[in-house]
């Protein structure tokens, strides 16, 4: 095999492979304090979030925390508490999002509610999101409680505000986007908020890298809702179409449906309003998304989201690690799953 | 009506009313940051919190942590924001707990779950823990922080503890007092350590006052599993026989199964471990703990808690609100519901 061959068999490593591999030691020390603080007496605690830390998320956001630290110190190892107390608090979310989602998937593994039950999932997030205050309290950086407690509770709004606006065809892009900028933006936000707080970087450097991860997180969640409706279940790793079948109000289906002619709106108001699905809707509304324009539409909000994370960089003094979060916005439209 | 004809028809004040009394500005003060921290741009929010809040629980929680500051200080304003924090991780906790049960009442009330749906039970249980921390972020204190952060993981432990056991006869007593020290008195015992913290009491009044507060605690959520075989639904504004229906393992069934003849124990086994429930078994059940002295037995632990909680309090220098605890103590055991 030639040089060349070899090298295009081999793929580069995407953005968040290259941040990964950057912070390998310090996500070891992470890993270890996640197995360590998750235990309990209980065997059923760590069994349950064992299965879903196991289970392998990208750990972005803990990311996020250790690469907002290093921008600014090489050495400090204050940001493991708080990286692991970001991660508890993203998965105490996602096991009672599936709880509220009835979700039977979860990156392309049976849910935690599935197997352990409901009742487990709930409690469990419960101990999860405690444990992540008792980190933040041995840290001891009542700026760090502060910025965490706020964006736990915009996150709860935003999951009760998505919640209310499930199956209603109403729903503004303004609304869409409010709920994703507390669900999913706050917790980028506040963890890319971390490292200049803990390294003692003035205001402009707190914002700036806030303001990173808020479009960051935007740009993530829009580009996910378009998969959704795009890939299937294998490369997504959660069921393809939930969105769908729990008439969750996204931006690919505002718009198709504000540019729906009169056969395409009734088949919106069946599937959404009315909550008649057939086999093939799924399929429909896909083609109905994609023929109008919607999904296109939806990924230059995407983008717009990414240029933003980019400028908020500038403010930011050059070194790896800033160009690796540059490349790591684009990667929320890039990446195929 | 002769004077003593009056005196006998308004009884006298019971020691909670007597505590509220006392409290009662400290207390309007807690009730208005109460409505305002739980409020929202989400409707549904206050909506659902209000419910449950309105329904009006007891408040014993945030008395306690009044109660616990006024023992040393007769002004400050810094136990109002706790007091809220406290009762927030409370109805947090109900409204959770309400979902795990299957609860259909509370408080002699609909549950907010049969209302509102476990989906948003769930999340508004989320926003109110959040938003106890931001009141606790705001008050500014590490130890409270601490103290509370601590305690809300207990809580949890102690939740997913009962559901581990939950239908399992060979449930211990220690396992039980494990159970109900976790998931009831952590939170009492924090209640009524905040108080000395923040009035800078030396350790050894902490100490007592958490003791106080553990113990008042065991001794309420004893004297409950035992009204829970023995009053109406009218009484104790909650559905009657739940924890038998719902397989709960409480001191009562542990020492009824222990005392029980052969065929004592095939009744235990059907209604606890093969589930199988038909209409007469809880007035069977109710009969079987009454007079295998099981009831009896458990009321005297009940009592032996309050002992220890009075036992406590004198490290801590008389006045009213040290005698007004004193009698909280015994009102465990003496209240109907």
């Amino acid at each position: 095999m030639s040089k060349l061959a070899q090298a295009q068999a081999i793929p580069p490593p995407n953005p968040l492979e290259e941040l990964t591999a950057h912070l390998s030691d310090d996500m070891k020390s992470v890993n270890a304090l996640i197995l360590e603080r998750m235990n309990s007496e209980v065997p059923l605690i760590p069994q349950l979030a064992g299965y879903l830390i196991a289970a392998g998320g990208k750990r972005i956001r803990p990311l996020m925390t250790l690469a907002s630290t290093r921008l600014f110190d090489q050495t400090t190892d204050r940001p493991y508490r708080l990286a692991t107390a970001v991660e508890f608090i993203h998965t105490a979310t996602l096991l009672h999002d599936d709880v509220v989602d009835e979700s039977d998937q979860r990156r392309g593994q049976a849910s935690a509610n599935t197997l352990f039950g409901n009742q487990s999932s709930v409690l469990v997030g419960d101990f999860l999101f405690s444990k992540s205050f008792e980190l933040m309290v041995e840290d001891g950086s009542i700026d760090v409680l502060d910025i965490l407690s706020k964006a736990s509770a915009v996150i709860a709004e935003g999951e009760v505000l998505q919640l209310s606006i499930q199956n209603t065809l109403e729903t503004t892009l303004d609304q869409y986007l409010q709920v994703i900028s507390a669900k999913t933006a706050a917790l980028f936000a506040a963890a890319c908020e971390i490292g200049p707080v803990i390294t003692g970087q003035p205001s402009e450097i707190r914002q700036a890298m806030r303001n990173y991860g808020h479009h960051v997180g935007m740009a993530f969640q829009i580009a996910d809702d378009v998969l959704d409706y795009q890939s299937n279940t294998k490369e997504l790793g959660k069921s393809i179409g939930d969105d769908f079948k729990e008439g969750k109000m996204t931006a690919p289906v505002i718009f198709a449906y504000e540019f729906a002619d009169e056969k395409g709106k009734k088949f919106w108001i069946r599937t959404f309003e009315q909550k008649e699905l057939t086999e093939k809707d799924l399929e429909h509304a896909q083609k109905l998304i994609k023929t109008t324009g919607s999904s296109q539409k939806t990924l230059d909000l995407a983008q717009n989201h990414i240029k933003l994370a980019q400028n908020a960089l500038k403010n930011v003094g050059d070194s790896e690690m800033k160009s690796i979060l540059h490349q790591l916005a684009d990667y929320a439209l890039t990446r195929k799953n």
